[in-house]
């Protein structure tokens, strides 16, 4: 007797799930041998039924309600790749692990809100939820994290998991353009979210960096934790002095388990120009895995886009197809630990941008406030006046954020800062 | 009633075995946690029983016999990490599948030369062989080809995959050093295989290529068909010439399917500076995936040592732990196709380096041997004459390796040449 095929419910046709019905339409066969059975869509739901989306739908049931989808005696995986974090994405996850179906899911959002209790009410039924199409796109890092590093204790995550913010980094960089001019064509080119503070404020990069962070540490998801920052105050200025000082800046996440407790942060960084981090240019991806016995290991490609997502979510349905069964974040959801968030507690050096007055004396009161805030200065440049005022660039040694907080803080009581001041890490990769 | 511990019997005490001994001592609940079971090691063998190698074996039954240990009741997983793939290693190998063990190795050698027969045994008996560590060490690229980017058809699999020989070329480009003074250098250094050829005649790397495009392409591991060529004749000449042009020389693997068969090259090439391959320094190794809908995956981490060798000898054990079950080379091993081989067929433009007597027409003479076998000249540098000959640098238009070797052979009866002819293949990455 032929195994029998998996069924999979698909549950959105945008381009990911396009993506998905493009794959098994053209590599039926192939699919079929690497599985060990075939895989067929059984059923879809999307908004829209009439419209074209350049694929045959006939052979799959409609449903248009994603949560009837979810429930369909003929379907052994939901596949979710509608997005969005509330309403029918939730409701259906929920009601496809409650009629004990396995999920794979792309949804970034939904697990970083709502991760923990989605494994415990799977893991409780036997089911498993899949999702490496939601962090850096087509790049197997959740499978590189969970399985293929596990015998290392991990000491740190990092990676540039937003391809729209590093694709405006590096224009700005590369054509030495305002943020404002590259965010404007970046919105045009429709590379942007509908509410661009999901890529441009870190939120969407600091959800995927939530995820890793709860396989790395064996902590329930906490992106309320994460220290995010945007790179909304990313001025050309600062692209260019970092460069001249050998850097690039990144929106870069960061998480690492400390003495203190958990770090995630999704903040700009400044990384060496000739790391690969540094070398990362445009819409691409890039995570750095770091475990006791491995080592650095460096995973890069396509963040974004239908073929790459689809390869991911094809990837897990594969998985499942061939028996793979593990729990959500590697480790069951009941034995995941509550992490205590732990802001910047990793000492680093910092890049400090600041204008002051024309005034005798205003440098000097800035380097007393970093004084009195612990803080200990390894560059200093003052660069040509403008006007009456004056641009100065500080890097410090290793301070933790606290410190540069408090030094920020003493500055503003001197009077002789004019705007805010700029500081970005230096991240050590 | 608690899950039963999975039980290892480890085959080699060297480096990597050791490593394996302490991530599991060091590690012991954090595994256990992830595998979902404890894995323990029950018995061991080696040559040297007295030997401290600073672990403490006290709690493992020791056999001097790997056949032995590989017959044992009391184990579950068959972890072969003595290397040779003739003799003990193979006996063993095969007296672990017949008695119905599970194997976990890092034998590059083995596999590429019986990685089918064993394959066909395991299969038939419903066992696993697994083998991360034998493909560019702690990076789990035949986890990500197998696994993660299951849902593509792939295109080209390419690598840097043997540090030793990158180490060699990065010294020689970064310190303007002859070939054989960092050879002996490496070599004083233990960085070079007792006997050298496994590395810097590139074999080591194309045990590693073959296994990968068994994966890749579905096909039978066809070691015999690789076209190897060593880093034994690049000068440091051919490195700086390169560099003037916007290039580095490494020993590059690559695989792909073309019309005309099976493409499996391991041979020096000439790779963009500013591509990550290009970048790449050192002992790091470097793979790079692509797929038709993933697009271009490029994974960087340690090819050898002891952690990042145990690390992926663990991630293997951890999925036997979880019970992921899969066929040795992704499909079933009656199903893998018998390949053609294809002597590089695809077309590449070529670096030629040659030094041609100093008489009138010697150029001429040999632009007419390239136009008669076909390939046409991109750019040509004649260089200041050393003595009484000129040496010359033609980089061609697109040619297969077949019209190379033509125009080669056809320089040899123009008698202008000086000595042999350096061809590199220059890749596209």
């Amino acid at each position: 007797m032929p195994p029998a095929p998996l069924r999979l419910g698909l549950a959105g046709l945008g381009t990911v799930g396009t993506g998905v019905v493009q794959i098994l339409q053209n590599h039926a066969a192939l699919i079929a041998a690497r599985a060990g059975r075939p895989v067929v869509i059984t059923a879809v739901s999307a908004r829209s039924k009439g419209k074209d989306r350049g694929v045959d739908l006939s052979g799959f049931a409609w449903e248009d309600d994603p949560v009837a989808l979810a429930k369909r005696d003929d379907i052994d995986v939901f596949v979710e790749v509608m997005g969005g974090h509330e309403g029918a994405a939730r409701a259906a996850t929920e009601a496809a692990i409650a009629a004990g179906k396995d999920v794979v899911t792309a949804n970034k959002a939904l697990l970083a809100h709502y991760g923990q209790d989605l494994a415990l009410a799977a893991e409780a039924a036997g089911r498993v939820i899949r999702f490496e199409a939601a962090v850096a796109g087509g790049i197997p890092v959740i499978k590189a994290l969970t399985e293929g590093l596990a015998g290392n204790q991990i000491k740190r995550v990092m990676g540039v998991m937003n391809g729209s913010c590093n694709y405006i980094l590096t224009r700005m960089q590369n054509e030495g353009l305002s943020y404002e001019a590259v965010f404007d064509a970046a919105q045009k080119l429709g590379y942007l979210e509908a509410d661009p503070n999901l890529d441009v404020g870190g939120i969407d990069a600091g959800h995927k960096l939530s995820l890793l962070a709860a396989i790395a540490f064996g902590t329930k998801v906490s992106f309320d934790a994460v220290e995010l920052e945007g790179i909304g105050a990313i001025s050309i200025d600062d692209i260019r002095l970092a460069a001249d000082m050998g850097y690039r800046i990144k929106l870069l996440g960061v998480a690492q388990m400390t003495g203190r407790g958990l770090e995630q942060r999704m903040t700009p960084c400044l990384v060496p120009a000739d790391s690969p981090l540094g070398q990362l240019q445009g819409g691409t991806n890039m995570v750095v895995l770091e475990g006791d016995s491995v080592g650095q290991i460096v995973m890069r490609g396509a963040g974004a886009g239908m073929g790459p997502t689809a390869s991911a979510v094809m990837g897990d349905v594969i998985d499942i197809a061939r028996g793979f069964r593990l729990p959500t974040f590697g480790i069951p959801a009941t034995a995941l630990a509550t992490p205590t968030p732990a802001k910047a507690a990793t000492p680093a050096p910092y890049y400090l941008r600041m204008t002051l007055v024309d005034k005798p004396g205003a440098l000097a009161k800035i380097a007393t406030c970093l004084g009195e805030a612990g803080v200990s200065i390894d560059q200093m440049r003052q660069y040509g006046h403008e006007g009456t005022n004056a641009p100065v660039l500080i890097v410090t040694h290793k301070a933790t954020r606290d410190d540069i907080d408090h030094a920020v803080g003493l500055f503003a009581a001197t009077g002789v800062l004019v705007g805010a001041p700029v500081a970005l890490r230096i991240e050590e990769v």
